[in-house]
């Protein structure tokens, strides 16, 4: 390694460490911090963000990556120097145009939020939450503002979830996945199918049981994992060996802490399976998070509400709780296509649905034409033209996702998009390992799991959304696999011919 | 406010922010942390510390101080800004002094160390942890060679935790308490006194909600602080509205863990009593550790292990484990008088000559008269001269304690001074507040609370230790009124004479 890339990845793997001590204040945020701890912790995040962005943006970090730059002349355009300048230098080039100040106005902000939305949700009172929501919304813009190359204030906040991704470009797939969705919905409204079997009385006690057996099949490795409790589950971590998730549970309700749980193991995956090369740099994170969420919604969905896996839960779902219940049942009842209110607990179906409704708000809260006193009104208008749902209280409607509280404007659009490539990688998987349905059937999840850290993990965040694809598919995000994906399986599900 | 001291607390604020940013750190690496995310913890503690120290130590932060002391001229020298710029000009000069490579490779060994010494402790295996403890003590002789202006470099150690205090005069303090605690003991040596109640069947779960009893009656409050489980107990804070104890549980002696938890939430009460008007500064914590100990010893013993309080605690100890148990039983079990392996659940009287050891060996350690190597022959050995007992295995040895491996040499003394001080605190306590056994007898410790937050807590940092006493008491630390209350309690308890 020469000089200045010897320097740069230092100067890096410092920034690196300070962006994993802001997740563990977050995570520790959401997870451990007595309530009266908030204040403080905003402060903290604020001070943790001015620092490392100071020095993130300084002149010195811009000399390092031009000498780095001009030292790898003749390099393998692939190689891990090479990817790390490309994508430092981008980065780079994005936070320089924004002010220390305003960044760490916005960390502050996020951190206030959560708490207010946290008592928000539990009060069922918008009206508390909107101011910060005009904060974070008011921030947003002036971070938008910073810059000049986006065609709209939204596409450069979407820029930061999903790196080089822009607004129309989802709005043309979102199109094209509701025009398959709508029709596959109301053809299977008419349609009753029972999911009894997923609602009674389910102590948490077992079902942390459960979900520590599958989670366990999944690769969850308690030396190098931890699992704790949230209000809104999500996952982070500390480097490959310090993974955290998080889930919630409902006593009457199985589905909402066996799902969410495996949602976020396949987030932990992800992070898990960077290899020791790319760790303590900025490449050792999963960058674009549509597709960090393609393998969270590849676990939850795919496998955890697949035919072959519910083979492997029914009987310890049985046994567990002490019930009857066969794989058919329980594969019919995980998959039952209703509309309901909360986003993470809905039905492949009718989610992509709620993602393009957060999608349209959040644009127009960004471009201005929507204000933030009428969010309620405009939500629950959409979920009525959308899920023909009354929303009847706000923690049902718009206060029910912690984004908009955390600053994270932008995010929601990921969640489709991953859905699709969830699609796509699924359908590939199935061709790269025949059997894949097989061993899923006896409990084997290593080849799949082998299969994800080979064509995605391992890359850390080398290769955009895009480059990865071509790689791993031979083409870019396509709507097409995951409607197939989903036509078919409804189609076992319902024992109708969908398309 | 001046400029040049809103310039100074902004600065010292941030620090702060870092300060208690690895604090956090450092407890979830002891609660929350997989075993392997050690590696990337201690290169994170590493980072946070390299910057810090650059910053504190840095020309800026001396030419606002020379500037806010120059503003601060005609100002009240107990004002809050000019006891802050003294106590940071004192550590300014200090700090400046040692690299700030070495400083970092300080804050990774302590991080490095406790792991190993985890897992030594564990397996048994002094020899698995020499090679840290060799790294910990040689960093901490390099550190103390960064100083010229301490009589010999245990005192720059020293230093650290009990500022401006000397090992000569720690030594005579010790001399004093040795010479009245030997006979203490031998007299006591010919008499046993039953304390059977103390050992048998306790359920952690209803150990739990013992200690939760007792830690709410001493001001614990969920809104503000955690109770989590530890190897070795100890406490932190996030600021006065987040602070975080820790104690560990032994099914078969209930002293472990409601003694463990009453020490910590003595330390807790201290951080939790510091006024907003000090938050956020190096003001904002207790400074001397000799003054923190006083609060936790004082809990634990004076309070915990008094006569008045043991007719609280044992009805609810008899309720919670459905047996028969008096106060004057109790108050004699958890009194009784015993040589013991480990310091931490040491009796009163014999607890001070487990700290006696570790200073004797730690200053042999720094002196280079004792290698590490020979650390368990001589712990043994001294542990036969003092306490005519056989270490049998290094758990029991030494290797009970977390300091060494955190690189906290020079930390030990301050137990045995908190014990000289809660001894003088005590007194004048029954002085000020006549009432006070009665009013602890009826389980309200306000008052007690109270009296500590005016006469200690509600300082912060604002005065060392011996002015802090010269305000309450009158005087500094002495070594009487520790042993007449001793002596007094020991009388009581053994139903004999001492002097």
């Amino acid at each position: 390694m020469t000089r200045q890339i010897a320097e740069l990845r230092e100067r890096l793997a410092e920034l690196d460490d300070l962006r994993l001590t802001a997740g563990l204040l977050n995570w520790d945020q959401q997870t451990m911090m007595p309530t009266r701890g908030g204040p403080r912790r905003a402060d903290t995040l604020a001070t943790l963000e001015r620092i490392s962005h100071a020095r993130f943006v300084s002149a010195e970090t811009g000399r390092l990556l031009a000498a780095a730059d001009a030292e790898l002349g003749g390099e393998d355009p692939d190689s891990d120097d090479v990817r790390l300048v490309a994508l430092v230098q981008r980065r780079w080039d994005k936070a320089r145009r924004v002010p220390t100040e305003l960044a760490a106005e916005l960390a502050k902000a996020a951190s206030v939020g959560q708490e207010a939305w946290i008592a928000a949700r539990r009060d069922q009172d918008f009206d508390a939450f909107a101011p910060y929501l005009e904060t974070n919304v008011e921030l947003a813009r002036r971070y938008a503002e910073c810059f000049e190359d986006f065609d709209c204030a939204y596409d450069a906040l979407l820029d930061d979830y999903e790196p080089q991704m822009s607004s129309a470009r989802v709005a043309r797939l979102f199109d094209e996945l509701k025009r398959a969705l709508v029709p596959l919905i109301a053809q299977l409204a008419q349609r009753d199918l029972d999911s009894s079997v997923l609602h009674g009385n389910f102590p948490v006690q077992t079902q942390r049981q459960l979900v520590s057996e599958v989670l366990k099949m999944m690769g969850f490795d308690a030396a190098a994992w931890r699992l704790d409790d949230a209000v809104h589950p999500f996952a982070s971590s500390f480097g490959a060996t310090d993974v955290r998730i998080t889930t919630r549970w409902d006593e009457s309700y199985l589905s909402v802490g066996l799902f969410g749980a495996m949602h976020e193991c396949g987030h932990g995956l992800y992070e898990a399976g960077i290899p020791p090369a790319l760790q303590r740099l900025p490449l050792g994170h999963g960058e674009s998070l549509g597709m960090h969420e393609s393998q969270s919604r590849l676990w939850e969905n795919m496998v955890g509400r697949g035919r072959s896996f519910s083979g492997v839960l029914a009987p310890r779902i049985a046994a567990l709780f002490d019930g009857a219940l066969d794989a058919d049942t329980l594969f019919r009842a995980v998959n039952r296509v209703s509309p309901s209110f909360i986003r993470v607990e809905a039905d492949e179906a009718t989610y992509g649905l709620h993602i393009i409704l957060r999608f349209e708000l959040e644009q127009e809260l960004i471009a201005g034409t929507l204000a933030v006193r009428d969010v309620p009104e405009a939500w629950n208008s959409r979920v009525r033209d959308y899920l023909g749902l009354e929303v009847a209280n706000p923690a049902d409607g718009a206060l029910q996702d912690v984004h908009w509280s955390a600053g994270l404007i932008g995010y929601f659009p990921t969640y489709a998009l991953g859905n699709m490539i969830a699609g796509q990688l699924w359908q590939q998987v199935h061709l790269d390992l025949p059997d894949i349905e097989q061993q899923i059937a006896a409990g084997d999840l290593s080849g799949l799991r082998g299969w994800l850290l080979e064509n995605v993990h391992r890359h850390g965040s080398k290769f955009r959304t895009d480059e990865l694809l071509e790689r791993v598919i031979g083409g870019s995000i396509e709507v097409g696999p995951f409607v197939s994906y989903l036509q078919q399986k409804l189609s076992d599900v319902y024992g109708v011919a969908l398309a």
